[in-house]
């Protein structure tokens, strides 16, 4: 009997978007607006891949989703900040995004800087308070520094900086490969190996996650690449073709289509490879790799 | 003989401006722009006022300057993070900041909202690591929790949100006392705070200087309000006047020159007061709230 995915995609985005919705400040206390925004973002419709990744990183080394549900939601509040700032005016001025109104189109620019700023704060807040939880503090401390690792100037927004500072450029594969894994698979990778450590993984159990969450993450953003080429405004919740408008380096401009489809099916497989240590229990993050990958068809 | 806070100011300052160079990622590496930027708003040259609030609240229970040193940066690096994001054109939109030029009138608008979110991100991470060195890994989350709160939407950012929007409005002492509370005096009463929290204070040693903090810090920001009226701009290294100009309401504008000299005064005399238990050691933060409120004249 096959892992059936669709199942355990739907039953993950219930349970996160409960705690999410409790995790978030009420629209109903002082400031209001700062709320609303944040609300507005990260409560958007979405898949919660990043939440879904962590809970998934605990039970491939034998946790379980409640005890790693902040952590899970920290990821997507990191996720859904990082979103607000890139779509502002002075980054990729985007007015839409996940099919809606982007963050500064509905509040203003000055709230959405903020509404995200508030959000990274938070973030932060629930990853200690959930790792305190565990009886060991290195490990606390470990988890807070690997999230922000992956989120700061060696992470995401490095990534972000190069990004954007090579609009327009002649950019060649090393530094495209660096843009994607430091401003997608960053966070991808972290949300595997937080949920792991938390979950009380070995040393080389949370490697081996480490490894396989880079090879995703890698995967994933390519797989978006050729969405922004092949996909449609319904699919993505953005303009397809975005990237080329905005002159942005993508692997089918640098490798052509088929070179980047194989590219990512390669990554995906070692994916898989790379868990094979972990046995049954890494079967969700197999089966969400394959997902990776077939969203594009 | 009294404390000689000059000399205690004069040898905090070195220490600090040495380990922020020491924690702030190097212009040698990528992405080197970022890091520019980062280096050049943390490394302007300040009074690093809440860094040695770090300090002086270890010394108050017992503890030493250097077991703190990086939670004093990370504290700086909040402060440096919230001024780069006030600054932008969406915001306050100021070209000028301890009498240099702006962030983004240097490095330009979307690399100002990284640096800021890499600043804020790294802060996190400094913290986390410093409390790790204690032993026990609520005292880890306890810091990094109340930092974020300090930080977050019932702190800084709350406070900066009622601040926008309360711009042009008639609004009274209430909505005043809440901005200055949020966006100013939780920063600086977690300084302390995190201080006596790091070097092991009791729980009565640490609500004593939270209350004191709190005290401490929204004088500060009265005596901000009175400096901007009465101020400088080789005093201040910003505008004089700027709250006038930008229709932002002050304590000098709701009570008075007088009335908010004399609240002022009133403030410093309980922060004083709040920490006779402390004995001693607490003598620096009692200097530092002389050196507050004699700032002005």
């Amino acid at each position: 009997m096959s892992f059936d995915l669709k199942a355990y995609l739907e039953a993950h985005r219930v349970i996160v978007d409960a705690a999410l919705d409790r995790v978030l400040p009420s629209e109903e206390i002082v400031p209001v607006n700062l709320h609303r925004a944040m609300r507005y973002s990260v409560l958007a419709p979405g898949k919660r891949l990043r939440p879904t990744l962590v809970i998934a990183g605990a039970e491939a080394v034998g946790g379980a989703a409640e005890a790693v549900l902040d952590t899970a939601c920290a990821l997507e509040l990191i996720h859904a900040y990082s979103l607000i700032h890139d779509d502002l005016p002075a980054m990729d001025d985007d007015d839409y995004r996940r099919g809606r109104l982007t963050n500064h189109k509905v509040f203003g620019e000055a709230m959405a800087i903020l509404a995200g700023d508030a959000l990274l704060t938070l973030a932060f807040r629930l990853v200690a308070d959930n790792a305190a939880r565990l009886a060991d503090p290195r490990a606390v401390a470990r988890v807070v520094a690997d999230v922000a690792d992956a989120a700061g100037t060696d992470g995401m927004v490095g990534g972000q900086v190069i990004d954007i500072e090579s609009e327009g450029k002649d950019v060649g594969a090393d530094t495209l490969e660096y843009i994607h894994r430091h401003k997608t698979a960053a966070l991808i990778r972290v949300s595997l190996t937080a949920g792991a450590t938390l979950a009380g993984g070995t040393p080389a159990q949370i490697d081996a996650v480490r490894r396989a969450g880079e090879s995703l993450g890698l995967a994933f953003q390519i797989v978006d690449d050729i969405l922004d080429v092949e996909g449609s405004l319904a699919e993505l919740g953005k303009t397809a073709g975005s990237d080329v408008r905005k002159k942005k380096v993508t692997y089918p401009a640098l490798l052509g289509l088929d070179a980047s489809k194989r590219k990512a099916r390669g990554l995906i497989d070692e994916t898989k490879r790379l868990l094979e240590p972990l046995g049954p229990p890494a079967e969700p993050i197999r089966a969400l790799a394959d997902f990776v990958f077939e969203r594009r068809s």
